[in-house]
């Protein structure tokens, strides 16, 4: 049981309006939230990339689409704190304006992904996500572990 | 790089049109396939364990949410192809009538989760998501590593 399911198990539902007021995250949960997001990020797109050569059936297309679009959406809101550490190099505050711009547009091009599957079948959308998916062209820039390993 | 990304970047456009037929997944790809959905659902439920023990801002409360479910509503095909390995006991299969229920419930609750957090807003939407994101309950049957360590 790590520290967050061991904080929600004990989470007394008397305490759930806390929610809705402003959390001081610590550098240490920062960081460990946007791994969350960028992890999720990367399961999804192997999920898809598995689809897309063939081997596993396109059945669950159309959600992973979905869920990448969706996971896309807040992945920007959480480099906001200029927090460097973990994969992220210090170039993404540096560089601020390039890397929310690359983010950003990361989300419109995810969220196209999506709409165009639901609209015209996931099967037309195969070129969108190779397109939308290019998670090398940050990463080389704004990883520090993830360059040479995909 | 990984053998799917791998198998993705050498994707030619030219065969996109295959993902519509029905692919034969190995093994290794089977196991491989369903673990990238378990983690995300994971690295999700993580993230909003941070959010409700109040060490993230709820900024992303919602869309948590919506990827959790959208997420657990292809959890269950995943695991159809009867193949035991990775961290999934063989009681998966020899209890499916069970295993399958459970499934189902959870792609329930968290589709009720994510519909209240939208209509009523995700701070009113804490208490379902303690209740549906009770991933412990089902691991400790059926899955073979995280029983003692969650």
């Amino acid at each position: 049981m790590n520290r967050i399911t061991r904080t929600l198990s004990a989470l007394s539902l008397a305490v759930l309006p806390l929610v809705s007021v402003v959390a001081q995250a610590d550098d240490e949960d920062t960081i460990a939230y946007r791994k969350h997001i960028m992890k999720t990020l990367d399961e999804q797109t192997n999920a898809i990339g598995m689809i897309l050569s063939g081997v596993i059936p396109a059945d669950n297309l159309q959600l992973h689409m979905d869920a990448i679009a969706t996971t896309a959406a807040m992945a920007l809101r959480s480099f906001e704190p200029n927090v460097p550490g973990g994969d992220a190099k210090p170039e993404v505050w540096s560089n601020w304006e390039d890397f929310s711009a690359r983010m950003a547009d990361f989300e419109k091009k995810t969220a196209n992904m999506a709409r165009v599957a639901r609209e015209e079948g996931p099967e037309n959308a195969g070129e969108l996500a190779i397109e939308a998916l290019d998670c090398k062209s940050c990463h080389e820039v704004y990883n520090s572990k993830r360059s040479d390993d995909e």
